[in-house]
């Protein structure tokens, strides 16, 4: 009986049908049951927490904006959950910070569906889970335009533990923990797919790169426990713009030797199979939320001592930073500019 | 000559203009220095904050969305900066939260001049150095639709002092900080002003309300040190929303006493001058920004001695929670059901 209310098949249901308090309210039936150490949580005008005694806290914030960030046919809502806690992770691990609680607002355009609200919600919280993040609190918000969801992570670290990026000297050798390239092959292959056109797929551990990056939590982790690093940061940029930052962050130069770079296997297939250079696709491409590391020859064994901690992540000698100001690449040829790394702002997308 | 580069009157500097990089550099370079117990601040991959000692962390988020929170035709940048930050300093002195950091989250529009942005940074570290605040990381987006800017605040406060909002009890005393309604009438007049069409402009003491709203930051320090509040939250989404919150977190109801709630002078000559009833709209406007205490009356001589070192900033006493279930607003007629309150993410703007 089409018109009849009981029987037509409903639209589904948008979170501007729910509104904000309802939406509020099922978020809080998604959270677990928080630890002890956290005083307030969800609910109230803010989250009150214990701190880690003897540590500092560790805070940072990312963003990912539909249409900058994300699409939606790319990827899943439940993906973009577990992603925009991933790359917030990435941060902490890059200070060598234990993640301990997170904030999660969201400004949602009114026709998400509410499947679509619960998966994201349900994508964050299980990355948490594996993480040991508590969700403390956030924000709802309606959106006249992009869906944003803006994190903020919270960890903690001993003073003497801290992983900055300014720390590196002229003679440190800069390692980079699993591979690159693998979250650009990937957003490639899923956007020709979208378009249509395909032309090889990337096997799923690459594909994986793009959608569910692992933050290199542990291992960032153990490396500042040891202190064998003098500098960190994460690739959220892609490698060529970590090594510029750190280079410029550290007063020095870099050399990256070209046949070192460790690029994901199912990426390199994915570049050649189109005609273009793998190592100068995944030195550019970014998001690949790994960690680099510069380590004086001298902490060179405890480094990676303290890495076999972290395994099966492993981590590759790439170059080294250099006294002279350039930051170049290396190879049998002799030495080019470090390409330009990654942008989200301009030219990226 | 017109057409030639360097004589012809150039556009106007957007954020796309500079890109990321550029941007962070700039914003970095209006940031004063840190205090000592910053560790690390911006421009490293996350800050690392020292915490005070024997004290909680507090942490909230709140979030300005063009469109929706904000009207770029009603307000000016240095307004946005501002208000989104006073917007979380309210939430923290909602948890007798003294407030410490800030983290600054933007997503832009291409389209954004480059003094606009200057302008929304130096309006957002002035009302951070005037609560003492130190900004100390952040994120710089691209925005394909609305400015949105997202801002994480956090605070310290003792245990025994912070004030949730669920610790009302029956027979507890309702108490409001300032004025409400301010807001709510700014915004009308300055939106009937935008469309063409003023009719009687409300005094600049209301229009800041809307503008520059004032965290109540001190009373909410000085009532958690004394303890002589049950609960407490703030009024983003006006106080007949409150007062149901609060009541519906504590397990009570409340009764509001119609002629007791503060009105602010301006906004009942704007809302009289245009036929509607003043309590009404004032009580279900949002954005007022103030304080809702209950206050057990023993308790009472304690409470009003500290709100005295707050001055010049008042409170009222408005009601009462009860242990009826019901929320209700009385006057000389009888009691009728307080209204509801505001909704930014249904009907609201």
């Amino acid at each position: 009986m089409p018109g009849s209310a009981g029987m037509a098949p409903s639209a589904p249901r948008t979170v501007a049908d729910l509104g904000e308090h309802a939406l509020l309210e099922r978020l809080r039936g998604r959270v677990p049951p928080a630890p002890a150490w956290v005083a307030l949580g969800i609910g109230d005008d803010a989250a009150v927490l214990e701190p880690v005694r003897n540590e500092l806290v560790v805070a940072t914030t990312d963003t990912l904006v539909e249409g900058v960030h994300f699409d939606p046919r790319l990827a899943t809502f439940a993906d973009l959950g577990h992603k925009a806690l991933a790359v917030n992770l990435s941060d902490l691990a890059a200070m060598g910070a234990t993640p301990r609680a997170a904030l999660l607002s969201l400004a949602l355009p009114d026709a998400v569906a509410v499947v679509d609200f619960d998966a994201l919600v349900d994508g964050f919280l299980a990355a948490a889970a594996a993480a040991g993040v508590a969700l403390v609190g956030g924000n709802l918000a309606r959106s006249p335009g992009p869906l944003v969801v803006d994190v903020t992570a919270l960890g903690s670290v001993r003073r003497r533990r801290v992983l900055g990026r300014s720390g590196g000297r002229p003679g440190d050798e800069l390692y980079v923990s699993g591979t690159i390239g693998g979250a650009t092959a990937a957003l490639e292959w899923l956007s020709a797919t979208a378009a249509g056109d395909p032309a090889g797929e990337p096997p799923p551990a690459t594909i994986a790169r793009y959608r569910r990056p692992q933050a290199r939590v542990r291992l960032g982790v153990v490396v500042g426990r040891t202190r064998s690093a003098g500098a960190c940061m994460d690739l959220s940029d892609g490698l060529a713009d970590a090594v510029r930052q750190m280079a410029a962050a550290s007063g020095t130069g870099a050399r990256v030797e070209a046949g070192a770079v460790p690029i994901d296997p199912g990426a390199r297939a994915w570049f050649e199979r189109h005609g273009r250079g793998p190592l100068e696709a995944a030195l550019a491409g970014g998001e690949d939320y790994e960690l680099l590391f510069a380590v004086p020859p001298r902490r060179r064994r405890s480094f990676l001592a303290a890495t076999r901690l972290a395994r099966p992540i492993e981590v590759t000698r790439i170059g080294a930073l250099t006294r002279e100001p350039a930051v170049v690449l290396a190879d049998s040829r002799g030495e080019s500019p470090l390409p330009e790394g990654f942008a989200h702002f301009r030219g990226g997308r």
